[in-house]
């Protein structure tokens, strides 16, 4: 079985304290389908400008990633500048560009249109709804979403979440979402809204996920040191639906499977700038995490 | 086996958003007391003044609390008033009343002084270390300290971080202590300080516990409304110490286990002002609350 990824193919400029490194892969359908191409085949949907280099082509390459979804159109990448402080949990967006994604409203290749697993990481909900449009009865579709849509695209994300089977949002979202600051409180007002199954995210505390047979409290891999965290909600959501995509047995036994599987690749995205880390790492890093949690975690 | 508790033994006048609480029985040593009430029986080692209600002796009482180490002096019982802000991770000290416990300097009753698990709750390192002089070859110490102490005894606390086994603190504290916001990195410097164990409570994200086994990641028991938090870190404790106590088979076999059993005691802690519901609650809703967190967080 395989998976459709959309999201924004992109630029990021990022600066920490420590360093500063222009113009590296981002966005969120790369850090997604990066981490899904450990376990499944992912296809990509997204836009690059004719600035887009070669070498991040190359990189999805190697990573068996499917470009039939992959437009490369006139005019800018999407740019996306930011700053972390010390305190990695704060960051300022120093700059955006949205060049060709401003207007991109893709047609999908026919194949795509029956994909059983569909990750719509994270843009705006009228291009997640745009993709969805064109999806012939998938089997589970996942959205991802961030601030940004609930404070300019309110009314189409309210829209969407009624037609997916989950959310994936981190806990100041979840709180912003249904004006609830604790996510356990949150998480029933989040569900009459449309999705059967939400994921808060947590960065370091790890991830709830709420479903039809209540709550799982998944941990975070434990890291001395996060190099940069950009992508790992991302990258986390990529992991986790890879996996899914993946395995036998269907979307409720594997869910929470599925959430240390992304769990563990969202630490290794931590521990590098951009997809460093992340392009390097090989499937037994991961399961070696997934194991570790398992012991990290027994009583 | 029996635990020896010493701590403070306050009144409380807790302020939240949605109600005010006045005089409230509190400090660390009551709040930890309680809670270890429900697995050995604990040996309390205190100071309240003449102005103490005899309703809450009684409460002690009741739950097979050994008074034989508290004192009642001439002079105002330790009275602390604080107030929460909605969200209750924010809270901010109004006033603090020392009252008796500002020179109380126990000699401890003899029994008490070869007790096997010593829990050193929240309280000056000064008093923490007068009562550790006066034991006889405990087989387990743990250590609870707040910020406090960090900005004006560190000296004293450094001193006694070299003699015990065990040391509690929360997520900032743990930064304040070492200097390092990440508490995966932070523990390690911990440990140079001289505990073997260290335990960093993160509230609200549960716990992580460092040995020489490694790290333990305990989950914090969801809760859809905190009434009141104050005394869960010292719950917490007690109710690791008490478990700890009554059961077989040595500290390193038992203490994953026993975080389990603190927190599910702290979380009801959390569900009534000062101590209102934790003097309610059963053993039964405590185990309870283990069993459910065994679901909660396995994959």
């Amino acid at each position: 079985m395989s998976l459709l990824v959309v999201g924004t193919t992109a630029l990021d400029s990022i600066k920490t304290p420590w360093a500063e490194n222009p113009r590296l892969l981002g966005g969120s359908a790369s850090h997604a389908s990066v981490a899904a191409s450990f376990f499944t085949q992912p296809r990509l949907v997204g836009a690059v400008g004719d600035d887009f280099p070669r070498k991040y082509l190359n990189l999805y390459r190697r990573h068996g990633i499917d470009l039939g979804g992959l437009q490369q159109l006139p005019g800018q990448t999407f740019h996306w500048s930011g700053e972390y402080e010390v305190n990695m949990n704060n960051r300022r967006t120093l700059d955006t560009v949205l060049g060709v994604i401003e207007n991109f409203s893709p047609t999908l290749p026919a194949a795509y249109t029956k994909l059983p697993y569909v990750l719509l990481a994270n843009c705006a909900p009228d291009l997640q709804a745009h993709v969805l449009d064109q999806m012939k009865r998938p089997k589970f579709i996942v959205a991802d979403t961030m601030d940004l849509w609930l404070n300019i695209a309110r009314a189409p994300l309210l829209k969407l979440l009624k037609r997916i089977d989950c959310l994936a949002l981190n806990d100041s979202e979840a709180a912003q979402l249904v004006e609830e600051d604790n996510p356990i409180a949150a998480l029933p007002r989040i569900h009459k809204l449309g999705p059967k199954y939400v994921i808060v995210k947590k960065g370091e505390h790890g991830a709830i996920l709420s479903g039809p047979k209540g709550l799982f409290l998944a941990p975070a891999y434990p890291l001395k040191k996060v190099i940069d965290p950009t992508g790992a909600g991302d990258s986390f959501i990529g992991g986790l639906m890879g996996h899914l995509a993946s395995v036998k047995g269907g979307v409720e036994k594997n869910l929470r499977t599925a959430l240390i599987h992304g769990t563990s690749t969202a630490s290794l995205c931590c521990e590098g700038f951009g997809l460093k880390k992340t392009t390097t790492a090989t499937k037994p890093e991961i399961t070696r995490r997934v194991r570790q949690l398992a012991k990290l975690t027994t009583w």
